[in-house]
């Protein structure tokens, strides 16, 4: 098609990198590739935190599950619902600061995150280097938040890994067929015969991936994986940093 | 630097468009290109409806403000986050689905939305299209979920219009300088210095763009957008749908 869209469709997560910093030059192309995209109104309500000090790494890394991806790779982002600077912006100009904590303001935040974020991806694969997204950060949001020094009015959302590969995956995960994400005018419920078939071909895709050790249909990685609840600090932790509240 | 980075950069808002439809090769590319994105342990919890029923969009771009490139562009995409596949299989498999309504899945299904759209996104700016993210959908969700046939455990986040543009932006909208939005390590209270220099070169971007009409500062603008709440339907919303609820 075009280099474009070629990588966006090549894109497969890395999980071993040489452990070799990226250039003070690609980091520089990556933040300002992430400060590219869209933003609502403008409000630009998200940071990103560059963690080069491999100690404090390591504590995230502990946090996340013990990847050690989040520590050897070339540069570990941490992607922050921001909206510290607006309520900074808003004190100073005598305004009220109560909207910071809807939940409108927050989505606003965590959209305008996830947005900035896949373009420093996008831009990070264009350049041959690997990227991983960890949400294991989420696992203790208190914690991430003391090691990082973040006020109020923020939350760490996810980590983004990038670094030079050092294992290249040969099958592309196979996404839900398009009719079951692709809804023509209206929401379409689920056509079970399409998700039975996809069923089966990730129970194939992971059957080839493991030499036939995990053999695991997507219905029932799903079953497994939201059958339980987790991360329940999250509202609390929200409601201390005043976000997400009305 | 390369065409990927060059398509990122080069990114602008289009808020007018050919009144012409996308062919079907290019919507299937943007969709393709949409579910490349990283999925938080591959949920994909997400659904993106296509509107191309102009009775459908005429509605929507009501809600949405009178915002007539809803209407006439080459596709308008809805995104929305999307748990009601899962709560179908969960049920299925006899799990509880009780996680389904926890913050921490609430966030997972928008991030997963938000890096699928951006995906989209760059997707169609290098097939020399152009976008522009509708939030304003959010103006009214309970009315956006009937007109689109919304179940449970699903929200609209925001459109994505995508189409030929009709307009060339010249000037790039600068962003915060990379020292506001980028921390070394741990998170760096808001620079005053850097942000009076950014608050002129904003106030002197609108000047010129307007010619004298505008002149705002970001920090006014900021003021002036997020000193009031607004929205604040979408909790009770969440409610109604399961979602985000602990």
């Amino acid at each position: 098609m075009n280099q474009v869209v070629d990588t966006i469709l090549g894109h497969y997560s890395v999980r071993k990198f040489a452990d070799k910093a990226l250039t003070e030059e690609t980091l520089a192309t990556l933040i300002k590739s992430a400060q590219a995209a869209s933003t609502s109104s403008f409000v630009q309500a998200y940071s990103i935190i560059g963690v080069s000090d491999k100690q404090i790494r390591e504590k995230l890394s502990v946090i996340a599950g013990n990847q050690p991806y989040t520590v050897e790779t070339g540069q570990l982002f941490i992607f922050v619902a921001d909206l510290a600077r607006h309520h900074a912006i808003l004190e100073k100009e005598g305004s009220d600061v109560s909207a910071l904590s809807t939940s409108e303001k927050w989505l606003v935040a965590v959209i305008d995150a996830a947005l900035a974020a896949q373009n420093m991806a996008i831009a990070a694969e264009s350049l041959d280097l690997g990227i991983c997204y960890i949400g294991g950060i989420r696992n203790d949001v208190e914690k991430v938040a003391e090691i990082l020094e973040l006020p109020p009015y923020t939350m760490p959302l996810f980590g983004l890994t990038v670094g030079h590969p050092d294992t290249k995956q040969e099958i592309a995960k196979p996404r839900l067929p398009q009719e079951l994400i692709y809804h023509q005018n209206t929401y379409q419920q689920i056509n079970t015969v399409a998700l039975e078939e996809y069923d089966d071909q990730i129970k194939q895709y992971y059957h080839e991936r493991t030499a036939g050790k995990r053999v695991e249909s997507w219905s029932e990685q799903i079953a497994r994986g939201l059958g339980r609840e987790n991360r329940l600090d999250l509202k609390a932790f929200l409601e201390k940093q005043h976000l997400n509240q009305k």
